[in-house]
Protein backbone atom coordinates (compact mmCIF):
# COMPACT_ATOMS: atom_id res chain seq x y z
CA UNK A 1 0.00 0.00 0.00
CA UNK A 2 0.98 3.52 -1.07
CA UNK A 3 -0.09 6.41 0.92
CA UNK A 4 1.27 10.11 -0.38
CA UNK A 5 -0.04 13.39 2.07
CA UNK A 6 0.19 16.45 0.14
CA UNK A 7 0.84 19.27 2.74
CA UNK A 8 2.71 22.30 3.45
CA UNK A 9 4.24 20.99 5.88
CA UNK A 10 5.83 17.69 5.82
CA UNK A 11 7.71 17.97 9.30
CA UNK A 12 4.63 17.80 10.83
CA UNK A 13 3.77 14.24 9.37
CA UNK A 14 7.71 12.74 9.68
CA UNK A 15 7.35 12.91 13.05
CA UNK A 16 4.15 10.95 13.04
CA UNK A 17 5.18 8.40 9.92
CA UNK A 18 8.21 7.43 11.71
CA UNK A 19 6.74 6.26 15.25
CA UNK A 20 5.56 3.50 17.29
CA UNK A 21 2.84 1.34 14.91
CA UNK A 22 2.88 3.83 11.80
CA UNK A 23 7.01 3.45 11.59
CA UNK A 24 7.03 -0.04 12.45
CA UNK A 25 4.46 -0.76 9.96
CA UNK A 26 6.73 1.15 7.10
CA UNK A 27 9.98 -0.64 8.53
CA UNK A 28 8.53 -3.63 7.48
CA UNK A 29 7.40 -2.77 4.11
CA UNK A 30 3.64 -2.87 4.73
CA UNK A 31 3.10 0.84 3.48
CA UNK A 32 4.63 3.59 2.12
CA UNK A 33 4.19 6.79 3.66
CA UNK A 34 4.96 10.32 2.09
CA UNK A 35 4.73 13.57 3.04
CA UNK A 36 5.19 15.98 -0.32
CA UNK A 37 5.33 19.50 0.07
CA UNK A 38 2.82 20.74 -2.55
CA UNK A 39 4.36 24.38 -2.44
CA UNK A 40 7.68 22.71 -4.41
CA UNK A 41 4.91 22.50 -7.28
CA UNK A 42 3.90 26.05 -7.12
CA UNK A 43 5.18 26.83 -10.94
CA UNK A 44 5.83 30.54 -9.76
CA UNK A 45 9.10 31.94 -8.55
CA UNK A 46 7.41 32.79 -5.45
CA UNK A 47 6.21 29.75 -4.87
CA UNK A 48 2.81 31.07 -3.90
CA UNK A 49 0.48 28.62 -3.16
CA UNK A 50 -2.68 30.67 -2.49
CA UNK A 51 -4.20 33.84 -3.45
CA UNK A 52 -7.34 36.37 -2.73
CA UNK A 53 -10.81 34.49 -2.98
CA UNK A 54 -12.69 36.11 -5.84
CA UNK A 55 -15.49 38.21 -5.19
CA UNK A 56 -13.82 39.47 -1.60
CA UNK A 57 -13.56 38.58 1.60
CA UNK A 58 -11.13 37.22 4.38
CA UNK A 59 -9.06 34.75 4.22
CA UNK A 60 -6.45 32.93 1.21
CA UNK A 61 -7.88 29.98 -0.79
CA UNK A 62 -5.21 27.33 -2.21
CA UNK A 63 -4.91 27.65 -6.06
CA UNK A 64 -5.60 24.72 -8.26
CA UNK A 65 -2.54 24.77 -10.20
CA UNK A 66 -0.24 23.48 -7.36
CA UNK A 67 -2.41 20.57 -6.13
CA UNK A 68 -2.86 19.55 -9.50
CA UNK A 69 0.59 19.21 -10.59
CA UNK A 70 1.45 17.69 -7.06
CA UNK A 71 -1.47 14.62 -7.26
CA UNK A 72 0.20 14.40 -11.10
CA UNK A 73 3.62 13.85 -10.44
CA UNK A 74 2.88 11.41 -7.34
CA UNK A 75 0.64 9.68 -9.80
CA UNK A 76 3.61 9.68 -12.66
CA UNK A 77 5.96 8.55 -9.83
CA UNK A 78 4.03 5.62 -8.67
CA UNK A 79 3.33 4.13 -11.82
CA UNK A 80 6.64 5.14 -12.99
CA UNK A 81 5.64 7.09 -15.95
CA UNK A 82 4.81 10.54 -17.35
CA UNK A 83 1.73 11.28 -16.84
CA UNK A 84 0.12 14.04 -20.03
CA UNK A 85 -1.51 16.85 -17.19
CA UNK A 86 -3.82 17.67 -19.72
CA UNK A 87 -5.28 14.01 -20.42
CA UNK A 88 -5.38 12.76 -16.74
CA UNK A 89 -7.53 15.71 -15.73
CA UNK A 90 -9.77 14.90 -18.42
CA UNK A 91 -9.76 11.25 -17.74
CA UNK A 92 -11.57 10.98 -14.69
CA UNK A 93 -8.42 10.57 -11.73
CA UNK A 94 -6.95 7.43 -13.46
CA UNK A 95 -3.72 7.04 -14.05
CA UNK A 96 -1.63 5.21 -17.01
CA UNK A 97 -1.86 1.69 -15.90
CA UNK A 98 -5.69 2.07 -15.61
CA UNK A 99 -6.01 2.23 -11.91
CA UNK A 100 -7.64 4.68 -10.00
CA UNK A 101 -6.04 5.78 -6.39
CA UNK A 102 -8.67 7.85 -4.36
CA UNK A 103 -7.31 11.35 -3.98
CA UNK A 104 -8.83 12.06 -0.48
CA UNK A 105 -9.64 16.06 0.39
CA UNK A 106 -9.68 16.67 4.01
CA UNK A 107 -12.09 19.42 4.91
CA UNK A 108 -15.11 20.44 7.31
CA UNK A 109 -17.41 19.98 4.23
CA UNK A 110 -16.59 16.28 3.66
CA UNK A 111 -18.55 12.85 4.75
CA UNK A 112 -17.86 12.42 8.83
CA UNK A 113 -15.36 9.63 8.55
CA UNK A 114 -15.95 6.59 10.43
CA UNK A 115 -14.33 3.24 10.93
CA UNK A 116 -16.66 1.46 7.93
CA UNK A 117 -14.59 4.02 5.75
CA UNK A 118 -11.86 2.89 7.15
CA UNK A 119 -12.23 -0.56 6.31
CA UNK A 120 -13.35 0.24 2.70
CA UNK A 121 -10.36 2.47 2.30
CA UNK A 122 -7.82 -0.26 3.72
CA UNK A 123 -8.15 -2.17 0.77
CA UNK A 124 -6.55 0.38 -1.86
CA UNK A 125 -3.57 0.20 -3.09
CA UNK A 126 -2.49 3.75 -3.59
CA UNK A 127 -4.49 6.69 -1.42
CA UNK A 128 -3.43 10.26 -2.25
CA UNK A 129 -4.58 13.04 0.78
CA UNK A 130 -4.39 16.66 0.51
CA UNK A 131 -4.08 18.91 3.23
CA UNK A 132 -4.98 22.76 3.46
CA UNK A 133 -4.23 25.18 6.47
CA UNK A 134 -6.26 27.49 7.55
CA UNK A 135 -7.70 28.37 4.44
CA UNK A 136 -10.07 27.47 1.28
CA UNK A 137 -9.89 25.65 -1.54
CA UNK A 138 -10.20 26.73 -5.14
CA UNK A 139 -13.72 24.66 -5.78
CA UNK A 140 -12.17 23.27 -8.86
CA UNK A 141 -9.96 20.91 -6.87
CA UNK A 142 -12.84 19.49 -5.15
CA UNK A 143 -15.22 19.56 -8.69
CA UNK A 144 -12.07 18.02 -10.84
CA UNK A 145 -9.23 15.89 -9.17
CA UNK A 146 -10.53 14.68 -6.04
CA UNK A 147 -12.67 11.65 -6.03
CA UNK A 148 -13.36 11.95 -1.84
CA UNK A 149 -14.15 14.36 1.15
CA UNK A 150 -13.30 13.46 4.68
CA UNK A 151 -14.13 15.11 7.45
CA UNK A 152 -12.95 13.40 11.28
CA UNK A 153 -15.83 15.30 13.15
CA UNK A 154 -17.15 18.67 13.61
CA UNK A 155 -14.79 20.71 14.71
CA UNK A 156 -12.13 23.53 13.26
CA UNK A 157 -8.89 22.56 12.96
CA UNK A 158 -5.84 24.60 11.40
CA UNK A 159 -5.05 22.27 8.85
CA UNK A 160 -5.77 18.83 7.33
CA UNK A 161 -2.76 17.25 8.50
CA UNK A 162 -3.58 15.92 11.84
CA UNK A 163 -6.71 14.81 10.19
CA UNK A 164 -4.99 13.17 7.02
CA UNK A 165 -3.12 11.19 9.78
CA UNK A 166 -5.79 10.54 12.23
CA UNK A 167 -7.35 8.30 8.68
CA UNK A 168 -3.66 7.23 8.08
CA UNK A 169 -3.43 5.59 11.22
CA UNK A 170 -6.80 3.78 11.03
CA UNK A 171 -5.95 2.70 7.83
CA UNK A 172 -2.74 1.08 8.46
CA UNK A 173 -3.05 -0.73 12.00
CA UNK A 174 -6.17 -2.97 9.51
CA UNK A 175 -2.95 -3.80 7.21
CA UNK A 176 -1.98 -7.32 8.29
CA UNK A 177 1.51 -7.87 10.11
CA UNK A 178 0.56 -3.81 11.18
CA UNK A 179 -0.48 -4.68 14.93
CA UNK A 180 1.85 -7.48 16.76
CA UNK A 181 -0.60 -10.40 18.05
CA UNK A 182 -0.67 -9.28 21.23
CA UNK A 183 -2.51 -6.15 20.52
CA UNK A 184 -5.19 -7.23 17.53
CA UNK A 185 -6.64 -9.59 20.26
CA UNK A 186 -8.20 -6.77 21.55
CA UNK A 187 -11.82 -6.26 21.63
CA UNK A 188 -11.97 -2.69 19.85
CA UNK A 189 -14.29 -0.38 20.33
CA UNK A 190 -16.50 0.33 17.19
CA UNK A 191 -15.23 -2.88 15.95
CA UNK A 192 -17.26 -5.30 18.07
CA UNK A 193 -20.58 -2.35 17.83
CA UNK A 194 -20.37 -2.06 21.50
CA UNK A 195 -18.16 0.37 23.79
CA UNK A 196 -15.45 -1.59 25.68
CA UNK A 197 -15.89 -3.34 29.22
CA UNK A 198 -13.70 -2.00 32.15
CA UNK A 199 -10.16 -2.80 32.39
CA UNK A 200 -8.54 -3.80 35.26
CA UNK A 201 -4.47 -4.97 35.88
CA UNK A 202 -2.23 -5.02 38.75
CA UNK A 203 -2.14 -3.78 41.41
CA UNK A 204 -4.95 -5.35 43.01
CA UNK A 205 -5.59 -2.57 45.19
CA UNK A 206 -4.04 0.99 44.29
CA UNK A 207 -4.35 3.39 46.87
CA UNK A 208 -7.39 1.65 48.38
CA UNK A 209 -9.19 1.29 45.39
CA UNK A 210 -9.85 -3.02 44.75
CA UNK A 211 -9.94 -5.23 41.56
CA UNK A 212 -13.74 -6.24 41.32
CA UNK A 213 -14.03 -9.81 43.18
CA UNK A 214 -15.57 -11.25 39.92
CA UNK A 215 -11.87 -10.55 37.57
CA UNK A 216 -10.15 -12.32 40.65
CA UNK A 217 -11.91 -15.38 41.16
CA UNK A 218 -10.88 -17.50 37.61
CA UNK A 219 -14.70 -18.33 37.01
CA UNK A 220 -14.12 -17.74 33.35
CA UNK A 221 -17.59 -18.44 32.52
CA UNK A 222 -18.94 -15.93 34.89
CA UNK A 223 -16.18 -13.32 33.86
CA UNK A 224 -17.51 -13.19 30.08
CA UNK A 225 -20.85 -12.43 30.89
CA UNK A 226 -19.88 -9.41 33.70
CA UNK A 227 -18.05 -7.95 31.01
CA UNK A 228 -20.48 -8.26 28.22
CA UNK A 229 -23.11 -6.96 30.90
CA UNK A 230 -20.44 -3.77 31.78
CA UNK A 231 -19.95 -3.23 27.80
CA UNK A 232 -23.65 -3.05 27.55
CA UNK A 233 -24.21 -0.72 30.47
CA UNK A 234 -21.31 1.91 29.62
CA UNK A 235 -23.08 1.21 25.76
CA UNK A 236 -26.35 2.28 27.04
CA UNK A 237 -24.91 4.93 29.37
CA UNK A 238 -22.83 6.83 27.23
CA UNK A 239 -23.81 5.75 23.64
CA UNK A 240 -27.22 4.55 22.92
CA UNK A 241 -26.79 5.40 19.53
CA UNK A 242 -24.44 2.82 19.14
CA UNK A 243 -27.04 -0.18 20.29
CA UNK A 244 -29.35 0.33 17.01
CA UNK A 245 -26.54 -0.57 14.96
CA UNK A 246 -24.53 -3.51 17.55
CA UNK A 247 -24.90 -7.22 17.14
CA UNK A 248 -26.98 -8.09 19.96
CA UNK A 249 -27.94 -11.92 21.03
CA UNK A 250 -31.37 -12.61 22.60
CA UNK A 251 -29.16 -12.38 26.25
CA UNK A 252 -28.51 -8.97 25.58
CA UNK A 253 -31.26 -8.08 24.80
CA UNK A 254 -32.49 -9.32 27.98
CA UNK A 255 -30.00 -7.59 30.07
CA UNK A 256 -30.37 -4.34 28.23
CA UNK A 257 -34.22 -4.36 29.57
CA UNK A 258 -33.26 -5.60 32.82
CA UNK A 259 -30.44 -2.36 32.81
CA UNK A 260 -32.86 0.18 31.76
CA UNK A 261 -35.35 -1.36 34.30
CA UNK A 262 -32.87 -0.96 36.99
CA UNK A 263 -31.67 2.55 35.99
CA UNK A 264 -35.67 3.64 36.34
CA UNK A 265 -36.23 2.37 39.83
CA UNK B 1 -2.58 28.49 29.14
CA UNK B 2 -0.60 25.47 29.44
CA UNK B 3 -1.16 22.58 28.00
CA UNK B 4 0.55 18.83 28.99
CA UNK B 5 0.05 15.44 26.87
CA UNK B 6 1.03 12.41 28.96
CA UNK B 7 1.93 9.89 26.39
CA UNK B 8 4.67 6.92 25.53
CA UNK B 9 5.52 8.37 22.38
CA UNK B 10 6.77 12.22 23.16
CA UNK B 11 8.75 12.82 19.86
CA UNK B 12 5.12 11.55 17.70
CA UNK B 13 3.89 15.04 19.45
CA UNK B 14 7.13 17.26 19.24
CA UNK B 15 6.70 17.38 15.58
CA UNK B 16 3.39 18.81 15.54
CA UNK B 17 3.86 21.40 18.90
CA UNK B 18 6.73 22.55 16.95
CA UNK B 19 5.05 23.70 13.64
CA UNK B 20 2.63 26.33 12.02
CA UNK B 21 -0.10 27.78 14.20
CA UNK B 22 0.84 25.37 17.01
CA UNK B 23 4.49 26.42 16.94
CA UNK B 24 3.71 30.07 16.38
CA UNK B 25 1.37 30.12 19.32
CA UNK B 26 4.26 28.20 21.80
CA UNK B 27 6.64 30.81 20.00
CA UNK B 28 4.26 33.99 20.80
CA UNK B 29 3.96 32.56 24.74
CA UNK B 30 0.37 32.55 24.68
CA UNK B 31 0.59 28.30 25.22
CA UNK B 32 3.02 26.31 26.79
CA UNK B 33 2.86 22.66 25.16
CA UNK B 34 4.68 20.11 26.82
CA UNK B 35 4.50 16.45 26.21
CA UNK B 36 5.17 14.37 29.17
CA UNK B 37 6.20 10.37 28.74
CA UNK B 38 4.89 8.73 31.58
CA UNK B 39 7.63 5.76 31.35
CA UNK B 40 9.48 8.04 33.42
CA UNK B 41 7.17 7.52 36.15
CA UNK B 42 6.88 3.57 35.70
CA UNK B 43 8.41 3.49 39.40
CA UNK B 44 10.20 -0.16 38.57
CA UNK B 45 13.36 -0.47 37.04
CA UNK B 46 11.99 -2.06 34.46
CA UNK B 47 10.34 0.73 33.06
CA UNK B 48 6.96 -1.44 32.81
CA UNK B 49 3.45 0.68 32.54
CA UNK B 50 1.37 -1.97 31.43
CA UNK B 51 0.30 -5.90 32.33
CA UNK B 52 -1.86 -8.58 31.50
CA UNK B 53 -5.47 -7.90 32.39
CA UNK B 54 -7.17 -9.61 35.59
CA UNK B 55 -9.94 -11.51 34.64
CA UNK B 56 -7.61 -12.92 31.30
CA UNK B 57 -8.22 -11.61 27.88
CA UNK B 58 -6.00 -10.14 24.65
CA UNK B 59 -3.95 -7.10 25.30
CA UNK B 60 -2.34 -5.50 28.00
CA UNK B 61 -3.78 -2.70 29.99
CA UNK B 62 -1.84 0.66 31.56
CA UNK B 63 -0.96 0.18 35.13
CA UNK B 64 -2.69 3.29 37.30
CA UNK B 65 0.79 3.82 39.34
CA UNK B 66 2.58 5.28 36.38
CA UNK B 67 -0.30 7.81 34.98
CA UNK B 68 -1.25 8.70 38.62
CA UNK B 69 2.44 9.62 39.11
CA UNK B 70 3.01 11.18 35.98
CA UNK B 71 -0.38 13.51 36.56
CA UNK B 72 0.88 14.29 40.17
CA UNK B 73 4.33 15.52 38.88
CA UNK B 74 2.88 17.79 36.12
CA UNK B 75 0.47 19.42 39.17
CA UNK B 76 3.25 19.87 41.35
CA UNK B 77 5.27 21.23 38.39
CA UNK B 78 2.83 23.54 37.60
CA UNK B 79 1.67 24.35 41.08
CA UNK B 80 5.49 25.00 42.21
CA UNK B 81 4.80 23.24 45.22
CA UNK B 82 5.18 19.20 46.14
CA UNK B 83 1.58 17.72 45.60
CA UNK B 84 1.17 14.58 48.02
CA UNK B 85 0.07 11.74 46.14
CA UNK B 86 -2.04 10.03 48.32
CA UNK B 87 -3.59 13.79 49.24
CA UNK B 88 -4.34 14.48 45.60
CA UNK B 89 -5.93 11.47 45.43
CA UNK B 90 -8.52 11.71 47.23
CA UNK B 91 -9.14 15.61 47.28
CA UNK B 92 -10.84 15.89 43.58
CA UNK B 93 -8.25 16.20 41.68
CA UNK B 94 -7.31 19.64 43.16
CA UNK B 95 -3.95 20.92 43.28
CA UNK B 96 -2.06 23.03 46.24
CA UNK B 97 -3.53 26.31 44.51
CA UNK B 98 -6.87 25.17 44.44
CA UNK B 99 -7.31 25.50 40.84
CA UNK B 100 -8.73 22.27 39.03
CA UNK B 101 -6.51 21.34 35.88
CA UNK B 102 -8.84 19.11 33.63
CA UNK B 103 -7.34 15.75 33.23
CA UNK B 104 -8.44 14.95 30.03
CA UNK B 105 -8.25 10.81 28.74
CA UNK B 106 -8.74 10.67 25.08
CA UNK B 107 -10.26 7.16 24.08
CA UNK B 108 -12.93 5.35 22.27
CA UNK B 109 -15.69 5.23 25.19
CA UNK B 110 -15.56 9.17 25.41
CA UNK B 111 -18.05 12.15 25.02
CA UNK B 112 -18.29 12.55 21.00
CA UNK B 113 -15.57 16.09 20.61
CA UNK B 114 -17.19 18.75 18.87
CA UNK B 115 -16.82 23.03 18.27
CA UNK B 116 -18.77 23.40 21.45
CA UNK B 117 -16.98 21.35 24.21
CA UNK B 118 -13.44 23.39 22.39
CA UNK B 119 -15.01 26.40 23.18
CA UNK B 120 -15.16 25.42 26.88
CA UNK B 121 -12.00 23.48 26.60
CA UNK B 122 -10.36 27.08 25.44
CA UNK B 123 -10.96 28.79 28.60
CA UNK B 124 -9.47 27.04 30.77
CA UNK B 125 -5.60 27.32 32.20
CA UNK B 126 -4.39 24.34 32.54
CA UNK B 127 -5.09 21.35 30.71
CA UNK B 128 -3.88 17.37 30.81
CA UNK B 129 -4.49 14.95 28.26
CA UNK B 130 -3.18 11.23 28.53
CA UNK B 131 -2.65 9.00 25.63
CA UNK B 132 -2.60 4.94 25.84
CA UNK B 133 -2.07 3.22 23.01
CA UNK B 134 -3.71 0.14 21.86
CA UNK B 135 -4.47 -0.98 24.91
CA UNK B 136 -7.02 -0.32 27.92
CA UNK B 137 -6.55 1.58 30.74
CA UNK B 138 -6.92 0.34 34.30
CA UNK B 139 -10.16 1.57 35.45
CA UNK B 140 -9.17 3.35 38.20
CA UNK B 141 -7.52 5.78 36.42
CA UNK B 142 -10.95 6.93 34.55
CA UNK B 143 -12.76 6.78 38.12
CA UNK B 144 -10.51 8.13 40.47
CA UNK B 145 -8.19 10.66 37.96
CA UNK B 146 -9.42 12.21 34.74
CA UNK B 147 -12.25 14.63 34.89
CA UNK B 148 -12.93 14.44 30.80
CA UNK B 149 -13.10 11.41 28.57
CA UNK B 150 -13.27 12.38 24.78
CA UNK B 151 -12.88 10.70 21.51
CA UNK B 152 -12.75 12.74 18.44
CA UNK B 153 -14.96 10.01 16.24
CA UNK B 154 -16.13 6.56 15.48
CA UNK B 155 -13.17 5.12 14.56
CA UNK B 156 -10.32 3.20 15.84
CA UNK B 157 -6.89 4.47 16.16
CA UNK B 158 -3.72 2.79 17.76
CA UNK B 159 -3.35 5.40 20.28
CA UNK B 160 -4.39 8.28 22.02
CA UNK B 161 -1.60 10.95 20.33
CA UNK B 162 -3.62 12.01 16.91
CA UNK B 163 -6.65 12.77 19.11
CA UNK B 164 -5.14 14.85 21.87
CA UNK B 165 -3.02 16.57 19.14
CA UNK B 166 -6.44 16.99 17.13
CA UNK B 167 -8.04 18.60 20.40
CA UNK B 168 -4.98 21.17 21.16
CA UNK B 169 -5.16 22.14 17.75
CA UNK B 170 -8.94 23.34 17.75
CA UNK B 171 -8.19 24.62 20.96
CA UNK B 172 -5.03 26.72 20.57
CA UNK B 173 -6.67 28.06 17.47
CA UNK B 174 -9.45 29.43 19.66
CA UNK B 175 -6.66 31.18 21.96
CA UNK B 176 -6.46 35.40 21.52
CA UNK B 177 -3.73 36.17 19.12
CA UNK B 178 -3.24 32.04 17.73
CA UNK B 179 -4.36 33.33 14.51
CA UNK B 180 -3.16 35.87 11.95
CA UNK B 181 -5.73 38.49 11.29
CA UNK B 182 -5.86 36.79 7.43
CA UNK B 183 -7.13 33.92 8.40
CA UNK B 184 -9.06 34.26 11.77
CA UNK B 185 -11.50 36.68 9.66
CA UNK B 186 -12.98 33.20 7.30
CA UNK B 187 -16.33 32.25 7.97
CA UNK B 188 -15.22 29.05 9.27
CA UNK B 189 -17.57 25.66 8.89
CA UNK B 190 -19.47 24.65 12.34
CA UNK B 191 -19.11 28.13 13.71
CA UNK B 192 -21.76 29.44 11.46
CA UNK B 193 -23.52 26.36 11.79
CA UNK B 194 -23.21 26.02 8.20
CA UNK B 195 -20.69 24.79 5.67
CA UNK B 196 -18.72 26.75 3.61
CA UNK B 197 -19.96 28.12 0.53
CA UNK B 198 -16.99 27.60 -2.75
CA UNK B 199 -14.05 29.61 -2.61
CA UNK B 200 -12.43 30.92 -6.61
CA UNK B 201 -9.52 32.23 -6.60
CA UNK B 202 -7.08 33.01 -9.83
CA UNK B 203 -6.67 31.98 -12.80
CA UNK B 204 -9.96 32.81 -13.54
CA UNK B 205 -9.76 29.70 -16.05
CA UNK B 206 -8.07 26.95 -14.96
CA UNK B 207 -8.02 23.65 -18.09
CA UNK B 208 -11.25 25.00 -19.02
CA UNK B 209 -12.98 25.31 -16.02
CA UNK B 210 -14.25 28.88 -15.01
CA UNK B 211 -14.80 30.68 -12.40
CA UNK B 212 -18.39 31.77 -11.55
CA UNK B 213 -19.17 35.00 -12.95
CA UNK B 214 -20.83 36.25 -10.51
CA UNK B 215 -18.02 36.21 -8.62
CA UNK B 216 -16.39 38.46 -11.43
CA UNK B 217 -19.07 40.97 -11.23
CA UNK B 218 -17.94 43.58 -8.66
CA UNK B 219 -21.42 43.53 -7.45
CA UNK B 220 -21.20 42.39 -3.65
CA UNK B 221 -24.86 42.40 -2.43
CA UNK B 222 -25.51 39.73 -5.06
CA UNK B 223 -22.15 37.79 -4.32
CA UNK B 224 -23.18 37.25 -0.09
CA UNK B 225 -26.69 36.60 -1.42
CA UNK B 226 -24.76 33.81 -4.04
CA UNK B 227 -22.88 32.70 -1.34
CA UNK B 228 -24.85 32.15 1.51
CA UNK B 229 -27.53 30.02 -0.85
CA UNK B 230 -24.76 28.10 -1.85
CA UNK B 231 -23.59 27.56 1.92
CA UNK B 232 -27.35 26.81 2.35
CA UNK B 233 -27.38 24.32 -0.59
CA UNK B 234 -24.12 22.18 0.43
CA UNK B 235 -25.06 22.11 3.74
CA UNK B 236 -28.64 20.76 2.66
CA UNK B 237 -27.43 18.43 0.58
CA UNK B 238 -24.20 17.27 2.64
CA UNK B 239 -25.12 17.73 6.10
CA UNK B 240 -28.77 18.48 6.82
CA UNK B 241 -28.55 17.69 10.24
CA UNK B 242 -26.59 20.97 10.41
CA UNK B 243 -29.75 22.96 9.85
CA UNK B 244 -31.68 21.86 12.88
CA UNK B 245 -28.81 23.86 15.12
CA UNK B 246 -27.95 26.46 12.68
CA UNK B 247 -29.49 30.23 12.84
CA UNK B 248 -31.58 30.73 9.88
CA UNK B 249 -33.03 34.23 9.03
CA UNK B 250 -36.23 34.18 7.36
CA UNK B 251 -34.94 34.72 4.24
CA UNK B 252 -32.37 31.64 4.43
CA UNK B 253 -35.50 29.72 4.95
CA UNK B 254 -37.14 30.93 2.23
CA UNK B 255 -34.29 30.01 0.33
CA UNK B 256 -34.15 26.46 2.13
CA UNK B 257 -37.77 25.74 0.64
CA UNK B 258 -37.04 26.58 -2.50
CA UNK B 259 -33.71 24.79 -2.87
CA UNK B 260 -35.92 21.93 -1.61
CA UNK B 261 -38.54 22.29 -4.50
CA UNK B 262 -35.58 22.43 -6.71
CA UNK B 263 -33.95 19.14 -5.69
CA UNK B 264 -37.93 17.65 -5.86
CA UNK B 265 -38.47 19.17 -9.60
Amino acid sequence: MRIDVLTLFPEMCEGVFGTSILGKAREKGIVSLNAVNFRDFSGNKHNTVDDTPYGGGGGMVLKPDPIFAAVEHVLAESTGSTVVSSEYSTEGHMDQEGTKPRIILMCPQGKTYTQQIAEELAQEEHLIFICGHYEGYDERIREHLVTDELSIGDYVLTGGELPAMTVIDSIVRLQPGALGNETSAVSDSFSTGLLEYPHYTRPAEFRGWKVPDILLSGHHANIETWRREQALQRTLERRPDLLETAELTAKDRKTLERLKNDGQA
